[in-house]
């Protein structure tokens, strides 16, 4: 998309200075920057990157000046920039039309401007909303429903009767809906437990590739609004997470956990079965919490057994001079003696 | 399916209380229950649930009265609702029938019952078993021997010459057969060592979604008969696990390693090279076994390096009260100057 | 392929003692093997194993005696084991021709001696080099590049613009070049930062099943020539690796990494965001490297918070005597009241 510096500025909200003509076509760093890329500038430091940059436009904090630039001067930098992005850079289609190896059910629906690429597989009963696109190896399975204008990226697979909102993209190669890891020992051997529950996925969720959501063993499992899911996490069965939380690569939830809203959680870190996160918690890379635990907001937490950050710190600073720690016991042992 | 409450009785070996003509069509929890749907009541807490649901009949332990309710009495409640929803529910197609775009190819045998859904590769010398389904996107490899009543779900992957028992789930996205991450440094590089061995897969086995089980490098690796593997878990080249043993997810282990039967490990448990467990050991979340270790049975082990559990709670309840103990020292070294 | 034990010596540079005619045709384990397979000597302990095995032939470090069998001496009987494997053992093909199914965008270009499996989809713009196999199942992403003589197994996914060099295996399900997880907070909601970057892959690179690799970001997510990755590892945006690093399963490293040559990295680990790993550091399984640290060369790493291991062990085996620190110091306490 191609567009001028002033037109770009109104849309931010930013305040121009310089040449409101310029030609704006793309986002990129400060390095790879042709002249009509748009770049930003959000600490001290990118000022001399910035000022090298063959950009002619950059998005800048109030008081920062680049010699021979046109500047778009904004609160918040780095968000300026994203949604510039979203506005600049027209993302390749996952799919056009509905291919002729496309398999679709007659007994689905898809709405307007639905584009399924080749060789995916729609099964029966399936609903698809309008200008949804579903990529390549796709498999919808039956009576799943897929809102409007999302993104399934190639071989994405959806287990039957899954339900996925209205702006969710999912990434290549991750499964929605799988069989709960649910057994009972009995006669000496695991039982499966029934895993017969559903999967809800709220509007503008993200989920990245070959991550695992499974369904509900007699409930549902709920990825609220807006949750963002990296790449390789695991969410086990009758899982909850609130609106708005973010969760990084690697981190494994067992079942029936509640997390809360707008909670950042790190990698690798592993939840205990029934834990409860409170809204707006943050949790360190790799912490483990035990099960049934409840984690309250307020404090970063952190290690395994999880405990607040600064706690840990504290502990932890003692922990690296217990060899010295150790000495002065032996001395003072040595003295009493 | 639909049966009355003395079938199910019957079927189950549970003493009825109530209306042995009501009819039982499901299972599900207490909330979500139709009149018609079984429950099951496993704990005291459960009882006031069960009241208020709206099922006609419940798997109660000896003792347990419900105001209204057709009860079947039982000794293990949640062991009784995995048998009847076993019975009960029907479980819907992976596949039905070998479709037209399915490729087989005609070296291959496919016994009586065999489903195969669209688009799957089935490559030449396959072996496949009665009654088995193979879901949509599998691609079963060279070579392979699948056995009867198996479920291979959409976009499963065997490697040539995987070998897979009796009633095995193996869910989407999972790798059987990959090669084992094994290489020697010769001259200044890594040089691949041969991934030439053979995985064996035992009867019962179930494995979750995007799991990754590699071929032996030149022996086989082996998962035993009744062994549940859940999301995301890696099994490297030449393991061996147990008859019966439960992994849950995200849990990694090395090449070499010997794990006995009816083990229970965590999830984000890590094993080291050729390491031994014990049958019937019980591993924590996240514990770290180093390569070569050996883990008992009898008392469950937990941490990084993983210790037994009792062991790691007197250590680190001292560790918790480190500031505290630091302090304490400093005032005794106070005192004795 | 099938030779004589003195043509086998000479291309390894070995010294035969015994029969030059024995014929060879493959290699195994000293159990698994038959007469006509090359087992190999690597450590006093297999010399037992060796004497009873089948073998004709087997490679042996100097001083090293076997009744009955023919010699190979080399000073690296392991790598030179590894290098008979891969001239006497021919690797099943991925695939063999352009298959029927195989759907190639006319805008894309296949040097000599490509072959494409069923259902494989090539998109607009993509050029694969000469004798490069792809898998069933396969997705390469319009304007993705892919060098000679490589093989995508069954399944493996490119997204659009990845760049791949000659030589390099990739294993099921492995993503490549999907979206990093960056999001910027801004009118309460994560807003996604662009992910617009390239992903480039050296040549001599093996990647294992279901791992990802992001695109960059901006800039350019970098694999360097001849770097091992295992099963499950998860390589977020803009990270940098250098030549031959090994890396075993289930690593997770987060966005902007860069890790130096010849690293040795264990599973399990994970990498905050912006770290750097210098070349030849070695870090042991499941530590955690926190954001933006510097992990040194020269000696073995381990631990979360990561630090050296020497280090860490020193304040361990005191965290193993704190219940007995603990006494000691109660014991002085009342001694001085």
């Amino acid at each position: 998309m191609e567009m001028t510096a002033q037109k770009l500025a109104d849309f931010l909200g930013a305040h121009l200075e310089g040449d409101g003509s310029a030609i704006i076509t793309g986002v990129a760093s400060p390095e790879n920057a042709r002249p009509e890329d748009l770049i930003y500038v959000d600490a001290p430091k990118h000022v001399s990157r910035a000022e090298d940059s063959a950009a002619r436009c950059a998005l800048v904090p109030q008081g920062t000046l680049l010699k021979d630039k046109t500047l778009l001067i904004v609160s918040h930098p780095k968000v300026a920039f994203a949604k510039a992005a979203m506005w600049l850079t027209e993302e390749l289609h996952v799919a056009s039309g509905v291919h002729a190896t496309a398999m679709v059910d007659p007994s689905s629906s898809l709405a307007a401007g639905v584009s399924i690429g080749p060789y995916a597989v729609i099964e029966a009963d399936v609903r698809i909303g309008a200008d949804t696109e579903i990529g390549a190896f796709c498999l919808v399975g039956r009576g799943a429903e897929i809102g409007n204008s999302c993104r399934l990226f190639p071989r994405v697979n959806l287990y039957p009767g899954a339900r996925i909102g209205d702006r969710v993209r999912i990434h290549s190669g991750t499964v929605i809906g799988g069989d709960g890891f649910g057994y009972v020992l009995g006669d000496g051997r695991q039982i499966k437990f029934p895993q017969i529950g559903g999967v809800e996925i709220g509007d503008d969720v993200e989920i990245g590739s070959n991550a695992t959501i499974a369904r509900g063993s007699l409930g549902a499992t709920r990825i609220g609004r807006g949750v963002k899911i990296d790449n390789l996490v695991h969410v086990a069965h009758n899982v909850e997470i609130g609106e708005h939380t973010v969760i990084a690569a690697q981190t494994g939830i067992s079942g029936g956990c509640k997390i809360g809203a707008r909670a950042v959680i790190g990698g690798q870190v592993g939840f205990g079965e029934r834990c409860t996160i409170e809204s707006g918690a943050t949790i360190g890379s790799q912490a483990g919490i035990l099960p049934g635990k409840t984690v309250r907001a307020g404090e970063p937490i952190w290690g395994t057994p999880a405990r607040p950050l600064a706690k840990f710190k504290k502990q932890f600073a003692w922990f690296e001079r217990l060899p010295e720690l150790a000495a002065r016991l032996r001395n003072l042992e040595h003295q009493s003696k």
